[in-house]
């Protein structure tokens, strides 16, 4: 089995690395970091780059594919070269998924037409206009399309994947093993949980930068 | 302020990306990967490298120390060069932390002496063997020492040290961008939750490789 994670310049590093940490543990798979180019690719802060160890072209039929998010995923929008790996290592996929802003590539490239699927909280909107069922869940399924919410939410998305690439237990060893047992000193990850003028701030930031 | 989190051959890669995912996002704080060398260091599975910017003996003075654990823990137990720069930058650091088996490295270093600490839930007595008061607890503040259990803990700690460092709005605001409202799948996350035979598959294992 191949997994194949996407990265591209100014990509979330959490995005990426939280469903890599636990998806890398599934027996017997390979995971690949894959990206336009090989080399060093850098996250939204420039200060932490992840190495792509093969291009895209070369891993053209991975089994799992995870498309993260972050500011990068506006610019990549128009960049035919992923979009045409994605539709091109979907048809092959046994699952298609994102984390955070990743599903509006995935849905970009055409993916999730009609579907029921999930983004960042701020994404929503987004991710309908670009023909999507755009749900608040943490995690979606449908069909062999999995999407997260929003940088975090890769971790839950992982272990559910895990769960069903392989068993309940497997996937219950490896939350074991990576302590999985959030206990957040504040209760402010969702915008029905924060204070409200935090969730305010952020939309209308998120309006006057479109 | 200077946020330095240290990297080395096969340490995992969520107890180092999760803290940095919350504390690069601290406002007017710098955040570096170190490591002796400059250049990509793989992790644990090997499928995973993170460029350090900068060596060791580059950034002498770090406010904030964050070390990860992992396997390649072990050997570094005896490196001077790490247990060196540990010991120096820390007689100037505002927060010496770790996450998982990152505190055996503070204990090796002889930073953690008669502290309340924690680690991984399977380093717990190599803690303790190491002149730490270890603890069960999920993050653990004892003076500037902040250490936390294994691998997914780290960004807990993340939240909790940057409400310190700035306040708890901050922190509240870090936490909804990153949509950091866990629904794991399942509930295995400690050794009290998951399943007992699991847990008594792992303790075997690690008397084994001792």
């Amino acid at each position: 089995m191949q997994i194949a994670i996407v990265l591209f310049d100014q990509f979330t590093a959490l995005d990426a690395v939280g469903p890599y940490e636990v998806l890398s543990r599934t027996p017997g798979a390979e995971t690949f970091f894959v990206a336009e180019h090989t080399g060093p690719v850098r996250n939204d802060n420039a200060s932490l780059a992840l190495t792509a160890d093969r291009t895209l072209a070369e891993v053209p039929r991975p089994d799992v594919v995870v498309v993260p998010g972050g500011p990068g995923q506006t610019p990549q929008m128009a960049n035919p070269v992923l979009l045409d790996w994605l539709r091109a290592a979907d048809t092959g996929s046994t699952w298609t998924t994102s984390v955070c802003t990743g599903a509006l590539l995935l849905a970009k490239a055409g993916l999730l037409d009609g579907r029921r699927a999930t983004s960042h909280w701020l994404a929503l909107d987004a991710l309908t206009g670009l023909g999507a069922k755009a749900t608040g869940e943490r995690v979606v399924f449908d069909g062999k399309y999995v999407t997260a919410a929003g940088v975090s939410s890769g971790i839950d998305m992982g272990l559910a994947l895990l769960g069903r690439l392989t068993d309940d237990r497997t996937a219950q060893r490896v939350q074991l093993l990576m302590e999985y047992d959030p206990q957040p000193p504040y209760d402010a990850g969702s915008p029905d949980k924060a204070p409200a003028d935090l969730v305010t701030e952020f939309r209308a930031h998120t309006r006057h930068s479109k």
